[in-house]
């Protein structure tokens, strides 16, 4: 019969009869071990394995259980039969293959990762990583999530029962509470829990939207809103914005030439330059909203990142008839991986929503909702904003300062009044595919700013992050790319 | 000065500094203290309160940093202008409304909460709960959970950094281990993660079909893969289900009929009748998808919960070409609300669904993922599964004996192979609606049949779980059902 070679792997977390069993499992779904051949007896298969003899039993009895092996006392353990045809390579050789490329439906067939996505979801983590969207893991309160989790678990009955699609009751509650601070006065029954603000705009895309039909984006603007509305098969039309914000004569030209179903638009800190949309300018948006009945999808993505003054209310505050949809999420205050966001917005639209998630995935996973408005209630998120919110304040300088000291001139960018990044204008003659190419090289990871333009234009700016890397890092960091941006001037000047 | 009037509640878990913070900012943001305001001293609010000088300062510190308050040493603290309008309720009085309901899409538009869930969510739990899709939370192994989100915990630095659609490599790892119980060989790079089952049928039906596309269902079949087509705005199909599973000469009319873009099917368990697909039927479905070039949705939602004979394997292992997208989910081996679940299939599909998810959601919340992988490799899970087979065997002959015992006459069900459900055939003579109403006033809520068709019949059946309630509660819970359908069936006859 077969020799069994196994050979425990102790740096693993799998206990060892788990590995051993997992090892027989294989040989016996793989007729290594054929039907009816009789394994040693545990004694004898620990010893010479060196493993203790209840391990192998563990491992033996589990399979029992299963129905691979029948034991027998007196008479050994014997390989059953197994099921079915034998284990068989999932993608193997030998597969005709299928030809899936022509199956795939209109809505996805044209999209892929944007590349500027694709490169950072692959790349090992480069040494001055200015990339968006992430935060700095040192800074999250280990001890307090540790607690939350534990409280939630706590609750298991309560979590096993739960299956609403608008979230767990108590996290609803404590974002209602959490919100008097964006100037928002709701209940639990006002806030829906979704997987972070891009699943609010995948449904919003869902509920509002048939292919075709328009939606409004600023320009540049969040690359996720545009994802999620191509998704959605919508028509998607660019408004500029400028030091106020989003554009509103703009949006008043769009509104006038053709029917809107949605504006989408990120007031507090505008994604990605980081402007504060000025009260005028929500006044007029507001104005122009109700004239044309169009709904407003109002992404506070950032709202606990800001500096400096308070922030301007939300623009929801101003919202008479309901028709902002207000979204928030803890991606920011916590780190994406939680994926849990919330939104805020009239009855009608909230219950359609929670339909729409039947279909969808029923609800956001209990356990770290849980967890949330634990850490909610006990006030330790609160906490946390705090701290990082002045540790993000002393990097942003640090940041503005080394822009400012090392820069050549002809580079533009605004000191931003939230969020954690700088929206970087380029000087003229720098090719930008050239210099975010070098940069790699040199282990300088940005942002490219085409990502955040329909039309593929924007690649003369750059997003960086100051979140994620320490305040001598940024120094140095950006001394180097600043160098780096000279060199590549000089080279195209050379070319020319 | 408006008097503060504070009262802490102490049963609640924000700690008493918070429910202050949270109390005074709405008063600033309501107005109802007016700027310019002197707060009382801190020494003086305690008294008043009754609380500690300490958690009032805690209080009014959160609001100076918040740009609330200001505060000065010797002058005391003083209402700051609040930014924007005063704080307004979201669905206020005076809101002249928006008409939300003209404004929602073809595949929402038309759909809502299926009456049978409807119900399910809202009602107080019944003393009697055959509903199906839930688990006994008496059964979870808490410690075990406990110390799983724990570890997943310890690795919080890599859990921040974490943006991977395809989901936890750990976890990946972990399944496609524990896959070659199905007899599926896989390797993490086979393998995807979905907020449960219900999100792989979302995305294949997002990917691979567009509005008008025909898909196949069984029938009677899944509701939520009813649902999830519904909202791809695909033409679903029935094809019906006999003792052997799906019926491939009906389903080998309908292809000859029409394109058909994907077949749904659950195989090991037939959803909602129990029945095993047999091995002819198996080779039969393949071919017949090979000949048409049909991908098929093996959803093997309950493989975990089996009785007596091994499970025949996967449809997957009998996949030569690489067509078959097999899912499964962690939501009966643990808890629905856990939303993990996870897809393998052949690699270009998976890549279509990972891409989409970039517009979806991004990926599934990372620390369930991560404290998932735990309980699996810890062997956590597989004992968990083991005694809850037991437990669940228990209750299912009981229930079975139950029926057997005091149901009358024309009745039908038959003894399922897995899965912690019975599917009932009403006898003749009984009115389902008048049965489910008269069931739920006595405390006994099911499933009613009709949730199983796409064409509103099957209101003659019933689900009846066998997972949520002891044995004793089975006993006495089917025999006061069983009165209840003699009566239902008697009125009837009396009515004729």
């Amino acid at each position: 019969m077969l020799e069994i070679a196994f050979q425990p792997d102790r740096s693993r977390r799998e206990p060892v009869y788990r590995q051993l069993e997992v090892y027989l499992r294989e040989l016996v779904a793989s007729r290594r071990l054929a039907a009816g051949e009789r394994l040693p007896a545990s004694r004898e298969l620990a010893a010479s394995l060196g493993l203790s003899r209840n391990t192998v039993n563990q491992a033996y009895q589990a399979l029992v259980e299963e129905g691979l092996l029948s034991s027998h006392v007196g008479k050994g353990t014997f390989v059953l039969r197994p099921p079915g045809p034998a284990l068989r390579p999932v993608s193997g050789a030998g597969a005709r293959g299928f030809a899936w490329a022509g199956l795939f439906s209109r809505r996805t067939a044209g999209t892929s990762l944007p590349p500027a996505l694709r490169a950072g979801t692959r790349a090992p983590s480069p040494a001055f990583d200015f990339r968006a969207g992430q935060v700095d893991p040192g800074t999250l309160p280990g001890p307090e999530l540790r607690r939350a989790f534990g409280r939630a678990l706590d609750q298991l009955d309560e979590l096993a029962r739960f299956r609403d699609p608008r979230g767990w009751p108590l996290l609803r509650e404590q974002i209602a509470r959490s919100l008097v601070a964006r100037g928002i006065r709701c209940s639990a029954e006002d806030v829906a829990i979704v997987n972070g603000a891009q699943q609010a705009l995948d449904l919003a895309g869902r509920v509002l939207l048939d292919p075709g039909e328009t939606v409004v984006m600023e320009q540049p603007g969040y690359f996720g809103a545009a994802l999620a509305f191509a998704a959605a098969e919508a028509h998607r039309v660019g408004v500029g914005v400028d030091r106020e914000g989003l554009r509103t004569d703009e949006l008043a030209r769009v509104l006038r030439a053709r029917r809107v179903k949605l504006v989408y638009t990120t007031p507090a800190v505008q994604s990605p330059t980081g402007v504060v949309m000025g009260e005028a300018r929500r006044q007029a948006l507001l104005e122009l909203a109700d004239a044309y009945q169009v709904p407003v999808f109002e992404d506070d993505y950032d709202c606990e990142l800001r500096y400096g003054t308070p922030p301007i209310p939300a623009l929801k505050t101003l919202d008479d008839a309901g028709q902002v949809i207000y979204a928030g999420t803890f991606s920011k205050a916590l780190f994406p991986g939680v994926r849990i966001g919330y939104v805020v917005a009239a009855r009608p639209l909230l219950l359609q929503m929670a339909v729409s998630r039947m279909a969808v995935d029923f609800h956001t996973g209990v356990v770290g909702q849980a967890a949330l408005a634990e850490l909610l209630a006990s006030g330790g998120l609160e906490r946390h904003v705090r701290r990082v919110r002045r540790i993000y304040a002393a990097r942003r300088s640090v940041l503005i300062e080394a822009l400012r000291e090392h820069m050549p001139e002809g580079t533009e960018f605004v000191e931003p009044a939230g969020g954690n990044t700088v929206w970087v204008g380029l000087p003229p003659g720098v090719d930008p595919v050239a210099l975010h190419a070098a940069s790699l090289e040199e282990g300088i990871a940005y942002g490219r700013g085409d990502l955040f333009f329909l039309d593929g234009t924007g690649a003369d700016h750059a997003l960086l992050s100051f979140a994620q890397l320490d305040r001598r890092k940024i120094r140095t960091g950006i001394q180097r790319w600043a160098a780096l941006v000279r060199r590549e001037r000089e080279r195209s000047q050379q070319s020319v």
